[in-house]
């Protein structure tokens, strides 16, 4: 083994499926890219993701507590690279991108018509925003597009590099 | 879209690079599978992971406060089934599955020779330990196999379905 830079080491964990966080806050829809994330429950689902307070959607997110989860196959990856590279500040995403907003059941943050799947999601603990930016959603509803067949996720590796889900092996485990 | 059972949605976000987390506690180093982990911070590298409270590896980890990260390509696929399949309560897996324990520098839990990376972490806040069985890990020294190049790593979609990294893309992000 060899020493590897410390900075490096995100781009080892990082690598879950890149998703699409919505929310809408005074009317706005947005939407940013996010792959800090990872499942705390199974049922109902229970995910905790890390948004930056320098990113825009931080104010919506914390003011609403609501949010969707969508999740783009990789024929999106132009458009996740799009979302990540410029603000809702000063942009409408889904004008400028093209991206079709669905209305949501549960909450005010639509679904993206383009992703595979999308998941509706409540604020339920903000006692790790403040000290390390991460929120605890809960899963309220959940969407998939039947029509995306065995959908490939992206894996962000750094810097605009990302692996696309290949081959698919199935082995005898005891785990859900 | 149509309607996605409650249940089936960590299959969605679990999908990050499985995981191994070793521990040694009295003497007796073991070994678990994880996907529930998440990157919180760059530099120095933060990472949140969902340790449960029935796993044989809470205990190591809660009393010692270290533990590796070790990163497995597909080609250790069997393996890290078979970890996740007994626990360390009546079995020594090292021994079982055939895993080298190496030393590590700053903490007691071994690395994984097999694995192409390995992290030393210590646990820095346990305030959501309770609550949410969840570890904030900081890395305090990094590992990786440079005779392993281009290693795949596993994703894990639910009962042993794995997808293996495939194609990689590379796109202009702005984006670390």
């Amino acid at each position: 083994m060899k020493p590897l830079s410390l900075d490096k080491v995100y781009q080892l964990i990082e690598p879950g499926p890149v998703v699409l966080l919505t929310t809408a806050f005074g009317g706005k829809p947005n939407v940013m890219t996010m792959s800090w994330h990872m499942m705390m429950e199974f049922t109902p689902p229970r995910i905790g993701c890390i948004v930056s307070s320098a990113d825009h959607s931080f104010t919506a997110l914390s003011k609403t507590g609501e949010c969707v989860i969508a999740i783009p196959s990789a024929d999106l990856a132009e458009k996740v690279v799009a979302i990540g590279n410029c603000s809702g500040r000063d942009t409408d995403k889904f004008a400028e991108i093209g991206l079709t907003a669905l209305p949501a059941e549960e909450v005010s943050a639509p679904l993206i018509g383009e992703c595979f799947a999308n998941l509706e999601c409540r604020v339920v603990d903000r006692d790790f925003v403040e000290r390390h930016n991460l929120f605890v959603l809960d899963v309220v509803r959940a969407w998939h597009d039947p029509k995306q067949v065995a959908p490939k996720t992206l894996h962000h590796k750094g810097y605009g590099t990302f692996s696309v889900d290949g081959e698919e092996i199935t082995l005898a485990s005891k785990m859900p």
